[in-house]
C-alpha cells in the first residue's frame, strides 16, 4: 500500500473526551474514529488489524471443531422473556418496529437465539456434542464507554457456544477450548502476560473463567500464583483459604485488563427452551451448555494498552497491519519504487511512505502507527548500497545491502 | 467435511408462512433458518456460501481501488437530521439508550457516517479521488418482508462509497464500478441473464442504475434491449420514447430481481455536511460522491430463485458450500474414507455423507443441498473398480475409475 493513497492522515492529538490510552493512540494513528463514546469505524488500517486477529481466532476455534455460522442482532421479545432477561438485562438494547409492531432486542449475546434454534436440530444422543461459534456485532448499552476499544456500545465478538450430553464431556471440551483461548493470546502477543483466572460463576455456575492480562492500565484487580499462568479474581480471592495451593495472602495483586470468559451454562438455558436430548434407553435429559467469548476490539485494545511507548503503538508482528513500513527520504524515489515493487511480489505486507513530506514528519508517523520493521531508504544510505533496518521495539536500526533485500526481504532479518 | 458431524439435518418442509421459494429451500436443506419475517441465521452450509460471495464481491472492490474499513450500526440522531432522514426514511430503526439517553438509529445505510467522517481526511485536491467499502450489516424496517432473502430487516451489505473532485473523473469511476459488478455477477452465474437497467435517480440525481436478474419470480418489471444487457425499469421506460436507440414500444417486458444498484449522489450530502474541497488557486467546491451497493443475502436468494428444480438447489461453481458430495453406500466406508482423506489432501472441498441412512435418503438431501458434482461410491461401482460422477444439472452420471480420482480428482472431470 503507498501511503499516498491511504486517505486517513495522522493527527497530533485525539478527541479530549478520550481518556484511554488505546483509543487516543489508535485514533492519532488512524486505526480508528470514534463515532459516539463506544462506538467506533474501524478505518483501513484497523481493519487490517481486526481481520488478522479474526483469522487468528477464526483458525483456532475451527480447531477444536467449532463449525462456523452467524445469527442476527435482531432478535424477538419473547425469547428474552422466556429467560426472564427481558426485564433483568440492564444493557439490553431494546425498541419497537413500526410497521411489524413487534419488540426487539438488539443482541448483547446469543444464547436466547442458539438454544431454541438447537432444538430443531437435537433430538438424541446420536446428536451431541457439537460446537458452534460466530464473529459478529454485538450491541450493550453500557452505562459508561470511556475506555476506548474496551469497551464497546457496538463490537465484534467471536462466541462459540457447546452442547454437550454429560457433565464429563462439557468440562473436557471446556478445558479444550480453555486451551485454544491459550494459543490465541501467544499468537497475538500477550501469552505471556495473559492468565487463566478463576471468577465467580454467576447465578448457574461455581465458577467461570476470565483470561486476565497484566497491564497497569486495567481496570480489574487479579491475585496471581508465582510461576504459573493462573490467578484468582477479587470478586472469589477471599472466599477460600487457599488457590492452587497457596494460600490467599500469599497471592500477587496485579491489575489486569479481561481479554476473555467463558461459562459453564450448565442446564440454565436448556432447561428455560427445553433444549432435551433423548438417551439410548429413551430418558429424556436436559442438554450441558458451554459459552465462550472474546472480544475483538476489546483484544486490540488491550494489545495497545500493553504494546505502545510515547511516540505511538507497537505492533506485535501478527497483528500488524503490515509487516514492513518502507519509507523513501527525498531523491530516493526511483529505488524505493524498485524496492517497493519487488518486495510486493516477494509477498511482504509494506506499507510505502511515498509521501512528499518532511523526513521528521514520515519518522513520526512510522513510530505513531508501529509498524514492526522499518525500512530507511535515503542517499546517505545508498551511498552505502544499503538500506537502514529498524525495529520498532529498538533504538538503533542497522544497515543492510539492499540488493540483499532484493533477493530475499526475510532472509535478511 | 463429515456430513455426520453436521448438526443441521435438511428437512421435508419449510415454516408455513414462508412464501418464497429461495427461503424455503435454503431452510429445507439447512442452510439457514428463519428467526423472524426477514431475520435468518446464517447455518454452517450457509454460512460457507456466504463467504464465498464475500470473498467474490471484496476481490472486485479491491480490484476498482476500494479501501476496505468497517462503520458502526449505531449511528446518532443528529446525523440523521442534518440530511433531513431521520423524520422522513420509513424504515429507519430509532431507539434511545436508557444510560446515554442518546436517540441513535439503525444503520439502514452509511452516508450520514461516511460523509461527516472525510471532512477529517479531506481538504485538498490533493486528497481526491478516492473509494472506501465495507461488508457490514444493515437494519431497515421492511414494511413487507416475505421474499426469504430478498427483502430482509437485518442483511449484510457491500457498501462503496467513492468521492471526486469532478463530475467527469465520478462518472468514468463510476462506469469502472459498473464494470467490476457485471465481472460479479458473472462470477456468481448470474452474467448471462442480469441486466444493466436505467433506473430514476430519485431527487438527486438525473438516473440512477440497478442490475436486474431475469427470473419468472422477480418482484420487478424491466424492459429489456434485445442482443444488448440493457435495460429501461417500468418506473422510467414511458418517459421516454426511444431507449439505447430502440422504440421504447419494442422493448421486451420480462419479470426481475434487483440484485444490486448505484447511484450518482452527486453533492447532496457532501452539501449537508459541508464536505468540500480547495483547488489548486484555493477555491473551495464541494465533494462528488457516489454509492454502490449489493445485499449479499440477496444475491444469495436470487441464485436460488434462478438455479433450482423440484428437487432442490442447483448451485453455480463459485457459491457451492462444497465442490463435491461424495456419497457412500453401504459396505463401502473404508474406500470412501480412503477417497475423503486423498480429496482432502488434495485441496479439494468436499461433503462426505458418511450418514448411516438409505441410499433413497441419501440421494434425496443430495438433490436438495445441491452441491455440483456429485460421487457416488457402491459396491456395485467398486465391482468395476469405478466411482459414479453425477454433475447436480444433469440428469445422467458416469463411471470414473477410482483411482483415477485418488490420482488428481481435478483431471478426471
Amino acid at each position: 500500500m503507498r501511503q499516498s493513497q491511504l486517505f486517513t492522515k495522522t493527527l497530533r492529538s485525539a478527541p479530549k473526551d478520550e481518556e484511554s490510552i488505546n483509543a487516543q493512540l489508535l485514533i492519532r494513528a488512524g486505526f480508528i474514529h470514534k463515532e459516539m463514546a463506544g462506538v467506533y469505524t474501524f478505518l483501513p488500517l484497523g481493519f487490517l488489524v481486526l481481520r488478522k486477529v479474526e483469522n487468528i481466532i477464526r483458525e483456532e476455534m475451527t480447531g477444536v471443531g467449532g463449525m462456523e455460522m452467524l445469527m442476527p442482532s435482531l432478535q424477538p421479545k419473547k425469547n428474552w422473556e422466556t429467560t426472564g432477561r427481558w426485564d433483568d438485562l440492564d444493557n439490553l438494547f431494546r425498541f419497537k418496529s413500526f410497521y411489524s409492531k413487534n419488540d426487539y432486542a438488539l443482541g448483547p449475546t446469543h444464547e436466547e437465539i442458539v438454544t431454541p434454534l438447537m432444538k430443531r436440530y437435537i433430538v438424541s444422543y446420536k446428536d451431541l456434542p457439537f460446537s458452534i461459534f460466530q464473529i459478529q456485532t454485538k450491541f450493550r448499552d453500557e452505562k459508561r464507554a470511556k475506555a476506548g476499544l474496551l469497551r464497546g456500545r457496538e463490537f465484534i465478538m467471536k462466541d462459540l457456544y457447546s452442547f454437550h450430553a454429560t457433565e464429563k464431556d462439557s468440562n473436557e471440551y471446556y478445558e479444550k477450548v480453555a486451551q485454544a483461548y491459550k494459543t490465541i493470546f501467544k499468537r497475538v502477543g500477550l501469552g505471556d502476560i495473559t492468565y487463566y483466572t478463576t471468577a465467580s460463576g454467576g447465578t448457574f455456575s461455581d465458577y467461570s473463567h476470565e483470561f486476565q492480562t497484566l497491564t497497569e492500565s486495567g481496570e480489574d484487580t487479579i491475585y496471581t500464583v508465582k510461576g504459573k499462568k493462573l490467578a484468582v479474581n477479587q470478586e472469589i480471592v477471599k472466599e477460600e483459604k487457599t488457590w492452587f495451593g497457596v494460600p490467599s495472602a500469599k497471592l500477587k495483586k496485579e491489575k489486569a485488563i479481561e481479554v476473555a470468559n467463558i461459562f459453564k451454562l450448565k442446564t440454565k438455558y436448556s432447561k428455560a427452551f427445553g433444549l432435551q436430548w433423548r438417551d439410548k434407553k429413551g430418558k429424556v435429559q436436559d442438554v450441558i451448555m458451554n459459552c465462550y467469548g472474546i472480544g475483538l476490539p476489546r483484544l486490540i485494545g488491550a494489545v495497545v494498552e500493553v504494546f505502545h511507548d510515547k511516540e505511538g503503538i507497537i505492533w506485535p508482528e501478527n497483528l500488524a497491519p503490515y509487516a514492513v513500513h518502507l519509507i523513501s527520504l527525498k531523491g530516493t524515489e526511483k529505488e524505493a519504487d524498485r524496492l517497493y515493487d519487488d518486495l510486493v511480489k516477494q509477498g511482504v505486507e509494506v506499507l510505502y511512505d511515498d509521501r512528499d513530506v518532511s523526513p521528521g514528519e514520515k519518522f513520526a508517523d512510522a513510530d505513531l502507527i508501529g509498524i514492526p520493521k522499518r525500512l530507511v531508504i535515503s542517499s546517505k544510505t545508498l551511498e552505502k548500497d544499503s538500506i537502514e533496518l529498524k525495529m520498532r521495539n529498538k533504538v538503533k536500526g542497522k544497515l543492510v545491502k539492499i540488493e540483499k533485500v532484493h533477493e530475499s526481504f526475510k532472509k535478511t532479518i
